[in-house]
């Protein structure tokens, strides 16, 4: 890079996502029935059924989310230089959201939106087993424009970060249309997140399309959003579908842990041993973060993996999808 | 009670306090000091220090707050009926405060507040040890008017419940000298916490006068405020010179349990033992629940000192002072 001094130059990733504040509450099994929501998913909801499913919820902490934005924050705290670009709104929640990206230590200078909609939250509703059933109210973040993007930061970065779920609302998805271009023009990698197999049964073909030109160069899935796009209910059937037509391919497979496809090889990692699991909110969001953090040091596939489930390990073990822990510290005593 | 069915003669405790959103965060022990701040205690700070030490705080997570709140919050859980009285805006922060006592199953009506200023938030910073620092913006919370008192629930309630800390601001001053003639006047009992030493430091001789007059039937301090309080720093001294001016006299010493003495006689409690600190932030709030959830159910001082070490035992072994575990569970398990 010509300029190691500008900020811009020094980015590692720079990610498009959903600027969210996460409304958690414990709640038992029979309020998820009760309500008819679906378990373990994510669920878009309007105004009106945001504030049914709020009323029905118990007390609830507020803490800073969005996938991608949870995965900016692991990949922060981890030591990675990142950006983030996401649309909130001129209110409390987008001070919040503000806050929380900025105080751990990664740029985001998009411009809060003035007006009706209110910043987006989405309703996490969490069973005693710890799953999460999330409802999202995208509010301002649907409204992110392809103007918010800083091209030339996302020239400069050595990835582009980019959540499937904002491939829903049309403004967001033209920005992240425009920002893989802007990627790889400048010989950048793209890493995309499917997100949600409910995403993909609106999109699969926008995915897939994306894929098969070669636009994504790191791919991230879990076992259940890798079938609902190859069509493959056998996991390695799966792998082997899609292995060829990314360069990266990373898939996790909860408590089995994740594997790693890439250069015709193979990868498997298990999962991190943990004492209880309180909150599986964030799970793959800072799994992804662990695995960037080792590829953008240039670490070999099988030690991204490693970085990576002992970062969803500790997001898995306290509410909320942020981490608590010094990560930092847990992969320098893992790897010294 | 002459209307079993009507649910204001069935209150057990209504309280007045600060209706507050606490922001939290992990701190280490060097911002503190950076920061100016008084470590362990609470300041009142203004809108532009609120934002300086909220620019200074790392990623934080916003958890209902106000003492008195979160006193309620226990008692309700335990299974006592509650109602709440304070002054949120009409904001964010406000639908946050209101859902959140609501949900815990705590009446709720005083109306929110329009315009400026916005809902009271409390920025705590917990350093490793589980110490809070609490900076309060008091905001619409010290707005509370004299007519926001609904004066016959407060004639119907067993206990009425007031929080020191909103003897700092005028109007809800007032509201609270009428509330406590109110409960008077119907027969009631009338209990007050102490709050934080440098509020005694202000409103010392109120507090005082008030305790003359016979106008507190329980007082909750701790043992730093009970020395600010009586001028006595030897802790039985200042027991002694308390005792005989309220019938029931409440006070927590830390990791050294509590005492309580009434009719002559003193009572004792050992802390209930905690794996780990996480955040003290609501211990004092959380044992005062546990202590009048006995004391409205009849059952002896030292039963209710226990109820009240259990409830505390919990909330330091996690963020927030709002309770995560059945407490209700918890106190069948140890009294059947």
């Amino acid at each position: 890079m010509s300029n190691p001094s500008s900020p811009a130059s020094s980015l590692q990733v720079i990610a498009i996502g959903n600027a969210i504040v996460d409304v958690m509450a414990p709640c038992a099994d029979a309020l998820i029935e009760r309500l008819g929501l679906v378990r373990g998913g994510m669920t878009l909801v309007d105004t009106d059924r945001a504030q049914e499913l709020y009323d029905a919820m118990g007390p609830a902490r507020e803490i800073s989310g969005g996938s991608a934005a949870n995965t900016l924050a692991g990949l922060a705290a981890l030591g990675s230089s990142c950006a983030f670009i996401g649309q909130v709104a001129q209110d409390q929640m987008g001070e919040v959201f503000a806050h929380d990206i900025r105080a751990g230590g990664i740029s985001f200078e998009t411009p809060a939106r003035a007006g009706d909609p209110p910043t987006a939250r989405c309703l996490i509703f969490v069973t005693p087993d710890g799953q999460r059933t999330m409802n999202t109210y995208l509010g301002a973040s649907q409204f992110l424009p392809p103007a918010a993007l800083d091209e030339a930061a996302i020239a400069a970065a050595q990835v582009l970060y980019l959540e499937g779920y904002l491939w829903d609302p049309e403004e967001p998805r033209s920005a992240m249309r425009r920002a893989i271009a802007a990627a790889r023009n400048a010989g950048r990698k793209v890493a995309f997140t499917l997100s949600d197999a409910f995403v993909i049964a609106r999109h699969g073909d926008d995915f897939r399309s994306l894929i098969e030109a070669g636009e994504i160069d790191i791919l991230f899935a879990n076992h259940i959003e890798l079938a609902a796009l190859t069509g493959q209910d056998d996991f390695h059937a799966g792998i082997d579908a899609l292995k060829s037509k990314v360069p990266m391919l990373v898939v996790t497979r909860s408590e089995h842990g994740a594997v790693a496809a890439c250069g015709g090889e193979l990868f498997e990692v298990r999962a991190e041993p943990v004492e209880q699991v309180i909150d599986t909110t964030g799970a793959g969001d800072l799994f992804a973060a662990g695995f960037l953090h080792g590829h953008v040091q240039g670490r070999p596939p099988a030690e991204c993996l490693e970085i990576g489930a002992i970062c969803a390990a500790e997001i898995i073990s306290h509410y909320g999808a942020r981490p608590e822990a010094n990560l930092k510290d847990l992969i320098d005593a893992r790897f010294g």
